[in-house]
Formats: C-alpha cells, structure tokens, sequence
C-alpha cells in the first residue's frame, strides 16, 4: 500500500512537530511570577525538541497551571501561598516601596529599602525551606521522583528550592538564572572587581568614580549581610539536617553543571564570566505577529506621529488613581495615539489619543514599525523585547532590579528614565517629547544595539536546548566548572602564600642583621684586641 | 535564452565555490613557524568566505610563501632573519635546552631554564621591533596600507607588531592567540587567580598544594620579570617614539576587539574568561582522508594490533643518532607496527616493523581506525588532531609550552609523558606497553573527551570566521570589551576604597577614644569638685 503523495507529505510535517522519541526527561522547579514566564519559554523549547517535562508546582501557585500541553506537572500541597505568590504582601511591599523612593538619597532611606526588601524575601526564603522540607518528608513523592530516572533538574536559584533537591535526587544540574540569594549570579563563580562590577541596587555602571566605587561597596555590603542573616539561614537548616554537615546552598549552586543566564553583552555590562555560563539573554524574542484588527486600526489611526506603548507590568498594572490621572493628562498633551495596558478605574483626564486595555499583545505591538516609544517598569522580559524589535524605552522603575536594568539601558543611550515617586505631567510629556524628537540618537541607538542583538551565531533559544541537551547527553559538564570554590578563602586569593613569602623575607632580613651584627662585633673585638 | 539544467547545476556548485563578491578586506600579520601553519587555517577560511586577504610577510620567511591562491602578500625587507626563524639559533636553542632538561629539579637549572628562553625571545622581541620601525619610516607602504581600506587586522600577539600596526592604521584589532609578550593570553586581559590557574613553563594543574602554589608563584614572578626587562622595553621604545608617551603594548592589546583563543576546555582547564574571547582550539580539525596506497598497505599490515605514529615536530625532525637509535630500539620490541617522521641517518636498530618517513599526512594517519598511540612532542596543533580523533597520545616535550601542553593531556587521563633527557629503551617501550594494554583506561578517556570536543553548537573554524565578519560587520566590538584596563591597580583591586573605609574606621575609634576621655575627664573634674 502506497499513501497518495499529499497525505504523506502531511503525515511527514505533522510529524516534525511530534516530540522526538530519543528525548531525555528534565524535572523543573520553577520560581513564580514573571520568572515563571520566562522559564516557561525553556520548558516549551524542550518539549517541542521532544523531551519530557515534569513541573514541581505548588497548591497555591500564581501563575504556573496544573495543565500544560507542554509538561505534566507534579502538585505539591502548601496551606498558604509564599510571601510573593500572595496578592497581599506585594501590595504591601510596593507601596511601601514607592513610599521610600519618596525618600531616595536620605540616610533612612538607604536602610529602609533594604529593610523592606530584606523582609518580603526573608519571609519567602522561609517559605521555599519549608516547601523543600516538606518534600524530604514525602517519601512517596521521593521514591517516585527518584524512580522517573530524570536527566536533568532545570531550576532558577533566586529561591534554590530545587538546587537542593537536584542534589538530594544526585541530578545534574542546570540553573536558569540572573539572580541568586547573594545577589547577582556572576557574583558566586566569576571573579568580579567591585572596581567595575555594579552590585544590584547600586544603580551604577561599569565606570565609577571614587565616590561611586565607595558607594558600591556599601551596597555590596549589604548584600553580604542579607547573605548571611537573611537568606542562607533557612536553607543552611535544611542541609544540616537532611543533606549533611558539610554542605551549603552556595556550594551547591557553585557546582552546577550550567548557568543559563538570562542576559546578553547587549545589555549587561562587559565582565569576567565562566565556561559553563551559557548567555541566553533574550531567548524570549521572536518576530511580531499581525494585531488584532481594532488595534490595528488604532495604531493606523496614529499616521506618522505614530503610538507609544505603555505597561508597568503585573505589579502595577493600576498605579491608582493619582498617578493615573497624571499619566493620562501626559499623553493627552501628545499628539501620538497611546496603547496603554491599564486595570482600574478609566482615569478622567484620559485623551482621545490613549486606548486602555487589560491585556497587551506586547512582542506584537512592540515589533510594529509604527511603535515610536515603550514606557515600562523596566523588567528585563519588556526590556529584551524593545532591544529585539528596537523601540526606545522610557523606564518607570519600581523595585527589584528595575532600576538597575535601565541604567543598563541608559548607558546604551537607548532610554531615559523617571522617578514615579516625583513624577510630574510636565516631565513626563517633556521626556516623551525628547525621545521623540531626538530619534537620531534613542531610536538609532537601538536599532545598532537591535543589530549587535540579533547579530549572534546561534539564537539565543537554540542555545540554551543544546546546552541542556549537552548536560543531559554528558551527564553533566565537569570540565566546563572549575572545582576553585573549595578551596579556603585564603588559599583562593593565595595570603598562605604571600604570607610565606613574607615569613622568608623576614627571616632572610633577620639572618643578613644577625650576620652583620655578628661581623661587627667579631671587627671591634678584634680592634679591641689589638688595640689592647 | 536558457542553459541546460545540467550546466546550470555545475555553474551554480562553483559559484559556491569562488569567493562572494561582497567581502572584506583583512590585514594580516602573522608569526612564522608553526604559528603560521595555524593563521593560514584562518587565512583560507575568511578568503573562502570571499574575504581578500593580505600578508605581510618578510623577506627571510622560513614558512609564509610569497605566493598563494588564498592571499596576497607584501613583502618587507629584513637583512637577517629573526632569531626564532634562524635554524642556527634555534639548534643552539634547542642544544641548550635538553642539556637544561637534564638539570631539571636543580636550583641553577631552574634559571638556565629561563635564562635560555629569555635570551632567545628577548632577542626575537627586538627583532620584531626593528622590523616594526621598518614598516613605521616606509611612508609608500603605510600609504598604501592606509589607502587599502582594510577592515581589520589580524595577528598573533606572541610577538605583537601586528598590534603595533593596527593602532598606527586606527583598524579593529583580531587576535588569534595562546601566548602574549607577558605569558599566557588570559592573565592580560581576566582575572586569574594563582591559587587554581597555572602559570606557563609551571608544569601545575589546576589543583595545586600549598607547596605547588608557592612554585606557581614564583613562576609568575618569572613572567613578570620577563615582562618587565626582557620582552617589553623594545616595544615601549617603538611606542614612545612613534605611537605618543601615553601608549603601552599591554594597553593596546588589551584593548584588542576580539582574541580567537586556540584552545577548548576539553584540553585547557576551566579558568575566568571574558566576553570578546572565543575558544576556537581544534580550528585545525577535520575528518581524515584516505592514506596514500604504500602507506594504507603498511598500515593495513599491522593487522590487529594497529600502528603507532611518531613525529616530534618540525625542530626536531631528528634527534641525533643516540636518541634515533634509543627510539628504534624501543620500537622494535613492540608488536605494531610504526611510521616514524623521520629525517636525518636511519638508525641501526631500526626494525623491520618500523617505516620511516620525511613527511607524514598527520591528520589522514592519525583519523585512521588502525592507530592506537600519537607519540608527538606535544605542540597543540598535533595534540588537537589527536583529540579530534581520539588518539591516546605519549608526549616527549622539549621546549616552550610542550610540557604544559602534556600536563592538560594527562590531567584528563588520556596521556602519558617521557623526559627525552632520561629516556631509555625500557621506560619508551614499558610506556608505550601500558598505554596500549590499558586501552579501557586511555583510549576510552580519549573518546569521551574527543566526543566532547565535537560537540559544540558551532564548528570551531566557523565560529571564529563569523567573529572575524562580526567585528568587521560592526567596526569593533567595544560592548563586549571591558574598559576596566585603563583603571590603576589601586583602583581595579578597589584598594583606595578600603584605604578609605579604614581611615573611616580609625577616626571613628579615636573619635570614641576621645569622647570617653573627655567624658572621664568631666566626671573626675565633676567628682574632685564635689570632693572639694
């Protein structure tokens, strides 16, 4: 029996898009919210390359569904969400936030943003601790983890839950990262000179005066002591008590097979880095599809003025109403036409020009060429898709790393920025303005930083499978890792060392002295003698 | 009109072949000797991607003809050869050094050692400064090289005149590289820690005990010392006469756009490394061709027990009638069959399973499934062939980084090393015996590391092409170069910073100290009032 050609091409292209049958099984245990997004990017690259997914989600999870066409997941019981799954506590800790941003620059100020930080993450490193506990308590969960033969754990460390399980299960690991629970990735296995490595919050670049220097140094500070009181506490309790003595989470993560890390050199500072971090930034991006027909036509409807997008992500997608009503007599006064993804009450002060909606086809209507500006929280998902499309950007940043990834951007001169916590309708309208009319500069900027972007041997998704596939083909990537993290911190920078070799040089001091002294003498007596 | 599909499919297949019309322009100016016999890899490679190429070659060239179909070249005018394209100097060179070999472990031998090595690069480093003066007073020829419009320059830094001139021209600077004036490429331009990275010429690992951590140390010192009285001071010359005061060698080449590094990490051991570096060791990697029919015959002859393949590399083509008959000897007993890279008198001892040769198609013998050991003297070009095929190797380095070349080979299990100073029949045969017998150990390590080097996302050779375009596509690639170079040492190590916060730290105390004092001052004042 012979097929008719057409049904057979049909068979052969419906099924390059089966999974592959050799296809390895990975275990992920993913972090919430917009981490959750971009992992989920990951997840559905490696199902499409036909390997099995399996998601550890929890009862209570935010974003991440129990159904997928893309993975079966694992649910596990929590009695209450973590700190930042719950509505709740991030309303509290974001106005909280934009009340001490009011307050920038003040001594307090300073130590009342880490206060704020430190307790919202405290309290969610508490809650991942006992997430895992209660995993190493579920024996049937373990044995049937334990039994489904994965090849790899896929996991984002700035809550390590599953570093500790990748090691309890003795899997591979791989790590989809930016962050960790000391701060920036880099920061636990690549040497980085506080000379010219920002730290997080520091709002710095690479090139720092004095001033600037002494600066970081503080924040540095700080992260070492959140480090050790803050964040390592909760987790150092469960490897005492279920991994052994001798382990930490921060070694732990050091022997990881694989940093997928979520930025590129387009956007992160140049700085030293390692053989076994893989740079996946904007792995997210893809070419924008048609809009839907209405927003089509009011982006249309834009002529040559053309639209600015505005979105403040999840968070804060109703700012309130102050800030709201100022926003909205700001794009009132431009004679663009606005796409602004709002939830709340419709501001009054809203102009014909300013189209709300509650949800944004975000890479679509950024890829539009008749998008002139992006207004955003500045998150790093908005970010890589205005550096892939090559749209300037206005930051707003609120929290976490936001304002951190725009001075990124601002460096780039890709972008300019402003305080929500001063923000005005006249600054608003003027740095719009400014961005606009000097296209010369913001927009041709990013379209040179679009190109160095796009501008890879390999794409940035592509990437990241094969460096999955490659742990998982090799059972890891030993080679790739240096083992330089056990060693003593004195022996890493070489002070045995140096203090031998100043030990030596003293002693060599001491004999020439003693020699001298004794030849002295052995002269004097002599003259002595004679002189007698 | 219309061409019969045939010819149509022929005009096409070598339409492919010709050099794309929309090229670039590459300078380049390489090192002689085997440095060459890698540059010209990269040389072809970038005139088959339709790129013209020039060389700069000079009059006494010992390997980069005149003539090619790949680039043209300019010929300089040298009135003697460099020392390291001396055979004279290079024998003496060589003499020196296997005599030094036999001093080994020795204090003095320790600095014969360097001494022998600083002598000739000394003299080769002024050589190549002489020359750069040559090219610096020819007006015709910088006008002729400013007028071509080149869009890079491409050179080895061992010895940089290359650099030198790529400043002069104000062109994008490649590096195709291992070694720089001051030692390994890596020290001048990421962090590298004594404490897990070995110096060259050490002979470490990168696990390393406290007593190995000292040696490695004074190592160092050594290539700091060469650095600062052997290798630097003709090149400051240059620069301070024709370049202006400010500029250094070191800071020029630091500041290089992109170094194509010859190495991979299954061969070189994980160390920091830094955005604009890309590994492209096994470059020279490609599949075997079938051996000419007298060689396949002899080859074939060997029946099960497969051949060995020797060649000690170019310098030491022949080794002198004691080692030739040593080595023979050894041969003999075994029960493959060997070619040997041979010239010079064929020793007595020679047995009938012995073939030798004056030139050997290295890789097509060495991808041959009958070859069992690579006895080489480790020079990377050969090395690389040998992983790329999966060939144990017994390495009988001599000079320059042979030795650390073996000490990366052995560390990963799939090499064993001879001291040719010391060498007798039985250690060569007992040797040869054991890796040959304990195939499960060094064949299989082989393997797994050759299938390690194969996997990458990216041919080597290809990856390195599409940087070289990169660079010229973007005419640089400052994003991905840290400036942190032009910071003082005091400023990079952040040491003013700590001066600071010490001072802080000391004024803070006495302020303290002071206040307590007054304090007690006005209590015992307070209390001798009271008493009076």
């Amino acid at each position: 029996m012979t097929l008719p050609p057409a049904l057979a091409f049909l068979l052969l292209f419906s099924l390059a898009f089966l999974p592959r049958g050799d296809g390895g099984k990975v275990l992920v245990f993913p972090v919430d919210g917009s981490h959750w997004i971009n992992m989920n990017i990951l997840v559905e690259a490696m199902h499409s390359q036909g390997h099995q997914v399996t998601v550890l989600r929890t009862s209570t999870s935010w974003y991440v569904s129990e159904f997928s066409p893309y993975y079966t997941s694992i649910t596990i019981f929590q009695d209450k969400p973590q700190h930042l799954e719950s509505q709740d506590s991030m309303t509290e800790f974001l106005n909280r936030a934009l009340e001490i941003r009011r307050n920038r620059g003040s001594f307090w100020g300073f130590f009342d943003f880490y206060k704020n930080f430190f307790e919202l993450f405290g309290e969610n490193h508490k809650d991942v601790a006992k997430l895992i506990i209660s995993i190493f308590e579920n024996k049937t969960l373990l044995r049937k983890l334990n039994e489904s033969g994965y090849d790899i754990v896929l996991t984002d460390p700035v809550f390590p839950g599953g570093v500790l399980l990748a090691h309890y299960l003795k899997l591979p690991l791989v790590l989809n990262v930016r962050w960790i629970i000391s701060g920036e990735a880099h920061f636990a296995f690549a040497p980085s000179p506080l000379s010219y490595i920002p730290v997080v919050f520091s709002q710095l670049s690479d090139q720092m005066s004095f001033i600037q220097r002494v600066h970081n140094m503080i924040h540095y500070g700080m992260l070492v002591y959140m480090y050790h009181y803050v964040s390592n506490p909760p987790y150092q309790a469960v490897c005492d008590e279920y991994l052994g003595k001798n382990v930490s989470i921060m070694s732990l993560m050091q022997a990881a097979d694989l940093w997928l890390m979520r930025v590129d050199f387009t956007f992160e500072f140049p700085r030293p880095t390692m053989p076994n971090v893989v740079y996946i930034g904007g792995f997210q991006g893809k070419p924008s599809k048609p809009l839907p027909l209405e927003l089509e036509e009011f982006v249309q409807s834009s002529g040559d003025h053309g639209i600015i997008v505005m979105t403040l992500g999840t968070l804060l997608s109703d700012p309130g109403p102050e800030l709201s009503e100022m926003i909205a007599s700001a794009f009132a006064k431009l004679p663009q036409k606005v796409v602004w993804r709002h939830v709340g009450k419709r501001p009054a002060a809203l102009g014909n020009n300013t189209m709300l909606v509650d949800w944004l086809p975000q890479n679509d209507i950024l890829g539009h060429p008749k998008t002139k500006v992006f207004v955003t929280h500045g998150g790093t998902n908005g970010i890589y898709q205005a550096i892939y499309h090559g749209v300037p950007v206005l930051g707003m940043p609120l929290i976490f790393d936001q304002d951190d990834n725009m001075v990124r951007l601002k460096a780039r001169g890709v972008a300019e920025t402003l305080e929500v916590a001063s923000l005005t309708v006249q600054s608003l309208t003027n740095t719009l303005k400014t961005i606009l009319e000097r296209e010369h500069f913001y927009k041709q900027n990013m379209i040179k930083l679009s190109q160095l972007h796009h501008d890879k041997p390999i794409k940035p998704i592509d990437n990241a499978v094969f460096w999955m596939e490659y742990v998982m083909r090799h059972k890891g990537a030993a080679h790739l890792r240096t083992e330089s993290y056990r060693l003593p911190w004195y022996a890493y920078y070489c002070l045995d060392v140096l203090a031998f070799f100043v030990v030596l040089a003293l002693l060599g001091v001491a004999w020439i002295w003693a020699s001298c002294k004794c030849c002295i003498r052995c002269l004097t007596k002599k003259r002595k003698t004679k002189l007698e």
